[in-house]
């Protein structure tokens, strides 16, 4: 008889999102009369903006006309998409990718998912704690990762760098040498990131020992400070150990629109096997393209209005997380992020459990958080607030958080 | 130093359309003044239907205004669409698929390679031949297969199934047992299918040796027999040995728009273990559901101007299989499909190679098709042409093979 692949009997329960949905749903039917704001999940409130649903009207009519219509799409992304691409979050900035190393895909959970599929299953991977749980149970799946131990919520062969307000969240390099590891910077959930120094620092590590760097930077045009990179490409030498992946579902709102890349340089090498050439493959057998409606809303990301209402979009968001990070700070909490990233972390008060904290909130405040302890080991006595809701629901949030 | 999967580095190179592409480019730029009709690949021609262009339009819309927006899809997909699949194609068919047995997706393309992900790497392949490739490739991938044999084409660990004029292109039961039976019907490239009859054979034989079918239905819509069935689970018994992938590719021209989506029932069990919550956890973990505007697009395939839309353009692709399939039959070739299947598959005449009629078709009748033998080593001989161009090309490229 047929087997199933047993790694994924190993997986504990992902029941995060879903724990906090019956917890909800519990205090609200009890409640009834009581007005829930939801500052939990990273998904975006704001409308999808002007130039790109014109574009979007323009593509749907193309679509319409035999002369204009679209079937499969080219593998690795059209053209036109590609070049915007590496145009203006590459070649901009200085670095030096071409539209020929971009692979657009239909969203940056799917690459970051994916991506493992390349590699042997004997590497060992390096992730920070707290972490974004798609990298971890990705590789669960493939065998990667040893034996769950429930009590320390750790998988025997990962290596885990923590990141707290001790280090100030900047993960150490790991002592035991890891072959893949995976950064997301700006950083969910934690909303901190590493200047391009300490950016610099990981490259040159990885080029030392041999390891291959999956860069998630999908909250970069979250980005504030200067001393930040954008891309892991404007360090020297990351063309030759990183892969960057890359989101338009908080840039532009696109977590209903399903958008994504990912960046495998031709430079990118294990001994003389080019990686670009393995995700190639991958891609072209096991995707067949993003829909020509969805790429050229991409396109229009690009445009000279779709930028400046874009800009518009984040500063919104932005507003949001300065009004969650100082009314917070106003009212005596210990807080982290929030200027490079629309996530706000902060320390749970008196020495509560995340979960505590998130019963708390709920039942005094009203409002829904994620607790950290959701992230990882290290991410417990943490709580995450998102930026991402309307920014009248995130005043009211404030003002009932600083009335406790 | 990090290690890749080493199982990439045994796929031959998939250098059927690439090889095709080129051979057309310099036919072409040794002869321009030659109009080349192209009936070998299998992308759609004819534009997006009304009703569909009108539901992508409000779509659009509402994601152009908050109160509208939708961000993140629900994993498995949106109830309006799982609702219309499970009325439209199985309930309305006698079949027990409820909306919860359905996982929307970005297309068959992707479920049919990434099904695979949920099975033991020890479990052992059969598939047909020839053969639609992502079944096999997707398989080498996950290092399933075995060793490739360059001079018979075959994988020492697959089973494989000819599918030829001499056996009706009916596959037999394998004579080894099988884990994962790949059945592709109506059947790509060949064109033809079985009776319901047929198929019920399998499903008992896979009940009873303990496989599981991976069952593609994706050219369902152009069936026109009535013992022939259109759901693999208008067979008793199917649902605790199959799961269904299914596209809207070819039934309603979404190669450009992306939709697909997977069955698999509840009580298809691997001893204890539901394949419907592996599915689920993968479907979580790697995908982040299809676009809102392409799912509100499906959902306009069901409604009653869609159905009467898209029977008229199944109708006008099976017209051309009509002329094709009459066309070369009037011009005395051997010929297969065509009749529930938008491919027709000829014996090359004068027992030439497929690759040899290729050449032959392309040089002295200016038309394109796909050799048989690049689907399969039990394709050499034959030679595959679609149905999906427009009809005046397609009348014009058969008077030029009547004329050879």
């Amino acid at each position: 008889m047929y087997q199933i692949n047993d790694n994924y009997l190993k997986l504990p329960g992902s029941y995060l999102f879903s724990t906090i949905g019956k917890k909800v749903a519990a205090y609200s039917a009890a409640n009834p009369d009581k007005n829930i704001i939801r500052l939990g999940i990273g998904d975006v409130t704001q409308p999808i903006a002007p130039s790109i649903i014109a574009a979007m009207h323009k593509a749907v009519d193309e679509m319409g006309n035999a002369e204009t219509f679209h079937g499969y799409a080219p593998d690795l992304g059209y053209e036109f998409l590609r070049d915007a691409i590496a145009k203006n979050d590459y070649q901009a900035r200085g670095c030096n990718i071409s539209a020929d190393e971009i692979f657009v895909s239909d969203g940056a959970k799917s690459d970051s998912g994916n991506i493992q599929e390349i590699f042997s299953t004997d590497n060992r991977i390096a992730v920070c704690d707290p972490v974004y749980p798609v990298y971890v149970d990705s590789n669960v799946m493939a065998g990667r990762t040893g034996t769950y131990d429930p009590k320390t919520e750790t998988w025997s062969n990962v290596i885990y760098m923590p990141c707290t307000a001790e280090n100030h969240f900047v993960p150490e390099l790991p002592k035991e040498t890891p072959d893949m590891i995976y950064l997301c910077l700006p950083n969910n959930p934690t909303g901190t990131t590493l200047t391009k120094g300490q950016l610099q620092e990981w490259v040159d590590y990885a080029n030392k020992v041999g390891a291959v760097i999956i860069y998630d930077a999908a909250y970069e045009a979250y980005i504030s400070e200067d001393n930040v990179a954008h891309s892991i490409y404007e360090c020297k030498g990351a063309t030759t150990c990183a892969i960057e992946l890359r989101s338009f579902s908080k840039n532009a709102g696109f977590t209903g629109v399903r958008l994504g890349f990912t960046v495998v340089p031709k430079e990118l090498k294990c001994n003389d096997v080019s990686l670009h050439a393995l995700w190639a493959r991958r891609h072209g057998t096991k995707f067949n393209g993003a829909p020509y409606i969805v790429q050229r809303a991409g396109e229009a990301v690009y445009s000279e209005a779709g930028k400046r209402e874009l800009k518009a979009q984040v500063a919104y968001y932005m507003n949001n997380a300065k009004t969650i990070k100082n009314g917070l700070k106003d009212a005596g909490y210990e807080v982290y992020g929030g200027t490079n990233a629309p996530y706000i972390w902060l320390k749970t008060p008196n020495n509560m459990t995340s979960w505590e904290f998130f019963d708390y909130l709920l039942e005094n405040a009203n409002v829904v958080g994620t607790p950290g302890s959701g992230f990882g080991p290290s991410g417990e006595g943490y709580f995450r607030l998102t930026a991402f809701g309307n920014y009248e629901n995130t005043v009211k949030a404030l003002e009932r958080i600083k009335a406790l």
